[in-house]
């Protein structure tokens, strides 16, 4: 059994993430998100690290939806800097460069670069990282990736333009799954999905408990219910822990407004 | 001036959302969604069509965005059945397919298929037409697109296997943008964006207007304050006509609650 399954190679934004929480560890990189659940799920790696949400560019929605698919629970979190770099297989001018790969994320947080780079082409790639790699192994001076300052170490690239996201501030939250929930006495954050009635006020019913029990809502976010069109599964972060009365009272409050529901973890917040 | 602007070609989704709302009519394409915001804003168009939220996948978050970044108001909507298909320049077997262009999206919205035929490649590209344009200019028998039958029509593709997303219920919602806001007296629906207090509760309190006046709620979507991370833009859309007095309370209610707030338009319901 590894200890880690990551999505992406070596000098993905996944693997630094990796590296900042376990520092030298067991691991195993995946092609796909799902290949990441299923490694967790099956029981092949112990804990799987997933980004979740990023500060620019928000929610990564198919992380979402896997946690509805698969059965596995949070049972961390960690937040890591996001550093775009622009990279190339020889040192050459940023004239000389005309296409460019990365992650569409990668892209988006990079926008005013791009506008004021405006003969480079963009092309969206499977990650960023996977884009470092693209460029080294064809080695043509006309291409560049978009990826991580360890990204360009790891492919031997030489960084052309550095840090060229449009937020200095840009950070991506990770969070590491396992096949079992974790208890944890320190555990300050719960995060569960639940479907409700589609009917006017149910949602601000099933809300009713933060107010009353005064906890903290962290995150709402909505996905789509594939089968039901407009309908919705809502994934909720707040504060709290399972060993506390008012925590308690609130879920069994949800529980209540709620068709369907799925604890999804009681875990420590990551560091900002 | 001409009356519409849309992103993507001829045979696109969007191309294929105003056929079905305004017929026969001028129309411009344009690259990126950007482009057919700023048509509208310089009024180099009248109106502008953009796909918002799809029911299988969910929010459209880049136009989103957009809504914040341009001074344009959203004056209607329309709601299109999304049916792909895979489609290749010659009438090829399946297995003789290796690759398979289309939006990320369109891949999104077919994945059992995928699943089942596990020896195509999926390569994410601009859009589903513009993949369709890039297999018929290309030639190649082994490269197919996942794409309208409209788009197939347009670029004299063959339609190897129809109907291949998950789910036969799969529609995209687009919004129609103008310049000006209109006054309908049977516009039944309001969309606004508001930021809010990054304090516990007041998310909550600001919605318990929907509870008093007794509104339909029909939609929250959070999406990232660029250059304030883990802070929120919501985007909500509700029951309503401006014209109308619990409306007005509402909104006035909304107001006191927001420390930045925007109208974006009261307009009639897309058809289902």
């Amino acid at each position: 059994m590894c200890k880690i399954a990551i999505q992406g190679v070596e000098g993905a934004y996944s693997y630094e993430a990796m590296l900042q929480k376990y520092g030298e560890v067991s691991y195993k990189c995946h092609e796909t998100f799902d290949g990441v659940f299923e490694a967790v799920e099956t029981g092949v790696s112990e804990l799987g690290i997933l980004p979740i949400e990023n500060s620019s560019t928000g929610s990564i929605t198919a992380v979402y939806d896997l946690l509805n698919h698969y059965d596995v629970k949070i049972v961390g979190e960690t937040t890591l800097r996001i550093t775009h770099n622009l990279m190339a297989s020889t040192p050459v001018d940023i004239k000389e460069i005309k296409t460019v790969y990365s992650h569409q994320q990668g892209f988006d947080q990079c926008q005013s670069f791009f506008r004021k780079h405006e003969h480079l082409n963009a092309i969206p790639y499977k990650n960023t990282a996977l884009s470092a790699q693209k460029v080294s192994l064809e080695g043509d001076s006309t291409q560049a990736a978009v990826a991580s300052a360890l990204a360009a170490k790891e492919f031997g690239l030489y960084i052309i333009e550095e840090n060229i996201n449009d937020q200095i501030n840009n950070f991506t939250r990770f969070i590491v799954i396992s096949k079992n929930a974790i208890r944890d006495s320190e555990a300050n954050k719960i995060s569960f999905q639940s479907v409700i009635d589609h009917t006017p006020g149910t949602l601000y019913k099933m809300l009713s408990c933060f107010e009353t029990e005064k906890i903290n809502l962290m995150k709402i976010e909505s996905r789509p219910i594939r089968n039901k069109p407009w309908e919705y599964i809502f994934y909720i972060d707040f504060e709290g822990n399972l060993e506390n009365e008012s925590t308690l009272r609130a879920l069994d409050h949800i529980k209540h407004y709620s068709n369907a529901f799925k604890m999804l973890g009681n875990y420590r917040k990551g560091e900002a």
